[in-house]
């Protein structure tokens, strides 16, 4: 058996693993509301000129961090033939650095175990959430600044002390942020690990149970476990899943795995959809050109907010943040605040007797490569966008889905470090045999072995994808 | 079987067809030879003052066509901490537009073959050489400037009248171009096809014979047909090796197949390249800023060049082109002219008893994603670049191998409707079992078949790679 067989297989069984070797799936629950009791986050909205650190350079053209570090808001003119809308312009954050969300990862009883942290951001709405076991900026992981090195560093830092698991550029809000990337990383240790204060080892089976609750998982813990591959159906899988437990497995979970699995069955090949994605991204332009923030038409910069006229979209608001737990943190950052909520959906539909996705090829002005794949929905709650043939497609489909073919309804935050309070709602819906598979031409059915090739490779899968694709469980 | 197994075995017969159905490869040289005698092609370098239709703006920030069509000549200020260099300024280009570079093919006595243009560009050095079915700008594609449509184009404009073999974006040279890319189509017909005057149908055999001679094969021919992938070793795969023509196979092309079909004994799995290619992405940075052309120290710009002052990597010219084929062509343009010829080399080394080619990760100014997967030798020759550490990584290895030990070692042209007279030293080297296989960080072994599957995905293997992988034939 090859290396990569092995761990496809020591994913799959943490996958399948709905209870972990030190602590049940309630106890984390229980254990979390007792450490969001334990702490106490005051955020005051306060005025930018009392932002300590932080100001707008001349003229307004952007607003930034007097250091030059962590990240700046700058003003964009977009232009597109993509969507109805050709030019518009809006603030977008400026974070040049790449993050880096890691995991460690160890066997125990025979179940790899994730190393995960109760971590408090300032923008999450419940303070605490389960976070890898490290988020650190490129900086502090070179650690070209001197300071605190962030807790398990060490580990990550030396190529050659664990297995690499997984190692994957990966992109964040094409919406929200400019051009911004972060590396996903999983490595297996052997070594003892001492653990330290707000960490615990779970199973990925757990992981994924909790994803089922509203706002428990943070979006970094998401996004890297969505990269994790089951691999190809063989002889020896099958012979593997004979030998566990199947009333684990649910009858939802088991069509999942199928659709996971590399199987014959896929509606069109990578090849194929690669010639589809090509296709639109030599079609659709986008151009973004640097502008102030006072050039932005329809922004209004006040005191306390840089907003929309009509209060849409979202607004950068400056914080004042102290956070009491154990020692008391206090420090100032401009947040984002979103209008309303989001909505973010897959369709999904047996063809061929296998579950296929339905995947939006979408432009977003920050976007690395003009295009991603996105959900079969993808926008703001209260105002749904109308596209010019009416309403967005597929937004019925989702919104007036039976409870039966609700497979998880949920909401779930974004990076609490930069968005204050924003959640999404994440949908998986279930369709009958006969939902018409013609479909407009920037979307496409594929199965979840697929979806995972893509994700292998840097910016094909945008955030909101890797969202739901992490909320998939087979149990 | 599947449709893509089908179209794997497709390629495969056609690239083990040493000749083709309407033309032997003897004849097309001949050909060659009478279509470049036919024509004759007159470049004469002028004044910039003199180009009509192309000026430089204000202050000497660009050299530019005045319709803003076209392509322009920047200037970009490079910050990286790759290499030894870690700031410079250099000229680059400018060309946004996607350029189309498409073959028709089809099948004759149960073989594909690619219809092949002998097209004249002014910067070739024997004029005439062989180009896909078609070369158009993204403008010409979608016709949105009025004018004479390219031939053949009605079958790339309508994407349901042939099936989709291929679509793929590309990269070209990111010391030259500034993100640029072009997408690579390959279109299967089974329509009858008018042949006009220039196109003549050949095999993927033929292609590959003829890239074994010096600059018979156009850069763009060479970029479209290196995507073309292989497929799987499956039992069906073996089957047809069994019936064709074992003779036809050379040792060293059979040992390229097994390259190129996928099998178990790759020294690396995709995934673990992947974790290797996220490390070095995140490790280098690289930083451009627009400059203006007068403000590239060390270049200069006097009337008739823009040039290094010590005359060292490459001029831009401007030049008067005259054509005399059948009708008489001209225009003015810029070109890329030259300092010297540039070596490229993949060094191949058995291991586990497959082939597998170095390849190194390579940072150029003009990449889209900072890196990309290059040869393992690529410079300028004259003066080879120096390192840090003495001499260029396997420079030696390949300008010392032994005869018995080159694979191929050829003349190949750049892109002549940029680049004038400019010409890469292609070769091919293998190395015995006792070659060390510890190499820098940024080298990795990969078969054949793990970098098809990487240029399937945009912008990891750079034009060179790309260049000497589609010289590699079976025959």
């Amino acid at each position: 058996m090859n290396n990569n067989i092995i761990k496809n297989l020591t994913f799959l069984k943490s996958a399948l693993a709905d209870e972990g070797s030190f602590i049940s799936t309630t106890e984390v629950i229980n254990w979390l509301v007792k450490r969001n009791k334990a702490v106490n986050v005051k955020i005051s909205k306060i005025k930018f000129k009392d932002l300590i650190g932080w100001s707008f350079s001349e003229g307004n053209y952007n607003l930034k961090h007097n250091s030059g570090n962590f990240f700046s808001i700058d003003g964009i003119k977009v232009e597109t033939n993509y969507g109805n809308l050709s030019e518009w312009k809006q603030p977008i954050i400026n974070q040049p650095e790449i993050g880096y969300l890691g995991f460690i990862t160890k066997e125990f009883d025979g179940i790899l175990h994730f190393l995960v942290q109760a971590k408090i951001e300032p923008g999450n709405l419940n303070n605490v959430q389960l976070s890898p076991t490290l988020q650190a900026t490129r900086s502090n992981y070179s650690q070209v600044h001197k300071g605190k090195a962030p807790r398990y560093l060490e580990y990550f830092r030396d190529r050659n002390r664990c297995t690499i698991l997984l190692d994957q550029l990966q992109s964040e809000q094409g919406a929200r942020f400019l051009h911004k990337r972060n590396r996903n990383i999983i490595l297996k240790t052997e070594e003892y690990i001492k653990i330290h204060d707000d960490f615990i080892w779970l199973t990925l089976g757990q992981i994924k149970k909790l994803i089922q609750y509203d706002n428990l998982v943070n979006m970094d813990t998401r996004t890297v476990i969505s990269g994790i591959p089951f691999g190809s159906f063989t002889s020896r899988t099958i012979d593997f899943f004979r030998a566990i437990d199947k009333n684990r497995v649910s009858p939802i979970g088991e069509a999942m795995l199928e659709s996971a699995l590399k199987n014959d069955k896929a509606l069109m090949s990578i090849d194929e959809i690669i010639a589809w994605f090509t296709d639109l991204k030599c079609k659709f332009d986008l151009k973004l050109t640097k502008i102030s923030l006072s050039d932005i038409d329809d922004w209004i910069i006040d005191d306390f907010e840089i907003r929309h006229k009509n209060n849409k979209f979202f607004k950068v608001i400056a914080t004042d943040v102290e956070i009491c737990n154990r020692e008391v943190a206090k420090w100032m950052q401009p947040l984002i605040q979103p209008a309303q909520e989001g909505l973010i959906a897959f369709i999904v539909k047996k063809i061929n007797g296998v579950f296929h996705f339905l995947i939006q090829a979408k432009l977003e002005c920050g976007n690395f490569d003009v295009l991603e794949m996105a959900p079969t929905v993808q926008c703001l709650t209260g105002n749904y966008r109308q596209t010019a043939d009416g309403e967005l497609p597929f937004l019925k489909t989702v919104l007036n889905a039976k409870k039966d073919n609700i497979i998880f309804d949920t909401l779930q935050s974004e990076e609490g470090g930069r968005f204050y309070h924003e959640q999404n709602r994440n949908l998986l819906i279930k369709v009958s045999d006969d939902f018409n598979e013609l479909i407009p031409i920037n979307y496409c059915w594929m199965t979840l072995n697929q979806l995972h090739s893509f994700l292998k490779y840097n910016n094909y899968l945008n955030i909101q994808a890797r969202s739901l694709i992490s909320a998939i469980s087979f149990i």
